[in-house]
């Protein structure tokens, strides 16, 4: 198993994020979905659906990481110009992939036809494949390092598990955690201490307040479960030596 | 009322979001907050806990915007490091803000007192002003047109809340919302045509799948209601005339 380090950022396309109209779901998904295939997501932008934007976004992630991710804007409609925005920023022309010609012809032949609309649908930059959508007519689509997938987060989801595989990665980002009835001030040290005494892990403290009472969960990352292990076991005995009660799994 | 678009990026600092265990909402709140102080997020990166890459984000945004907001990073342990980055990414000395102090003194006094871990949380970027925090200890901040808040959503919301109407901004943009049982597909010329027609206007279309039936919602936005209701009426009037039923306010 490589121990190189395999990247990816994502671009999400859409006013409807900016506007805070709609809750994005699709940096959890994507990310979690990254981590399974051992690509640790790096990045996210938010662009509205304006092409200069994206073609600089997308220029940025596809250039800096390994991989580069984008949701959203694939649809029929006048706001949908991802397809042409990336094509743009891979300097290739627009074209017709006749797989997707034929898939949106064999998914629109019992729901009104292709029309001139719908075959928008079928338009990737030049030399893309396709990624399939079991769920509705759009395909998403790859060209280079270049992963074009749906805004819609249940056919976003479909395309990720056609996906799944199929992406050289390197060891999945495991981790563990635990969570301490404590304010993360009083703790801080301590946690610091734990962290340089673990090579290779990352701890990050994530305070909450509930019922009136503070409190934080520690979750320590790394790539090998038994230093992760180690680090919990650690931090766990450290934790309770203060007289605190320390909640495996987190609170 | 000025015409000119005052605009906004953010920065949302967080392993935790990039490893998927946490969903965001802050970019949702910031976003429906800015528009209704008349200043529009034009832009959101999400970027790890790394001070480079922290550097890099509010470089870009706060000289590519009016206003750059960052989330998260401004706890008391160690990788909470946005007041050192911020301050590298303006070249300025970090110092201990004298009211911070005095408000974690205070805040600490029946709490265990201020240690040096909390002390951490009066450090500012030099020049800075601090923004009330009325939910816990750590204030804050704002230091040139960077604004630096909590990551916690409900302890952002307060800073939020102290900030309203202290920020120059233009004219909010409103919206309006209709939807119909409809595939996107068949109305898209229809769509197209009616934001053509209406100057000033963005016609978002937002289609879903619902107990087994294709729909979309049809969000138009401008900065005059006139105009969205104009276009608003337009578009139901042109989509009733195909035969469809029409769902004032979205479906």
């Amino acid at each position: 198993m490589s121990e190189r380090i395999w990247t990816a950022g994502l671009v999400v396309i859409g006013d409807e994020i900016l506007s805070g109209r709609t809750q994005d779901k699709n940096v959890a998904q994507i990310a979690l979905w990254l981590n399974v295939q051992g690509i640790r997501l790096s990045e996210v932008r938010v662009v509205p659906d304006v092409q200069d934007r994206i073609v600089e976004a997308v220029n940025a992630i596809r250039t800096g990481y390994d991989y580069c991710f984008t949701t959203g804007g694939i649809g029929p409609t006048h706001d949908d110009i991802t397809v042409d925005a990336i094509a743009a920023a891979l300097g290739v022309d627009v074209v017709i992939h006749p797989k997707a010609r034929a898939a949106l012809a064999s998914y629109y032949e019992t729901r009104g036809g292709l029309t001139d609309a719908r075959l928008r649908m079928a338009r990737v930059p030049d030399g893309a494949d396709l990624i399939p959508n079991r769920m509705s007519g759009a395909p998403g689509i790859r060209v280079g390092n270049v992963f074009i997938l749906a805004g819609v987060p249940n056919i976003t989801a479909g395309m990720l598990d056609a996906l799944t595989g199929t992406l050289e990665g390197g060891r999945p980002v495991v981790s563990g955690t635990i969570g301490c009835w404590v304010a993360e001030s009083e703790i801080a040290d301590l946690l610091g201490a734990v962290e340089k005494a673990h090579s290779g892990v990352a701890i990050g403290s994530y305070p909450f307040f509930r019922e009136g009472r503070t409190g934080a969960n520690f979750v320590v990352r790394a790539t090998d479960q038994a230093v992760v292990d180690a680090c919990i076991a650690d931090l766990t005995s450290k934790l309770e030596a203060t007289g605190r009660d320390v909640v495996a799994g987190g609170i």
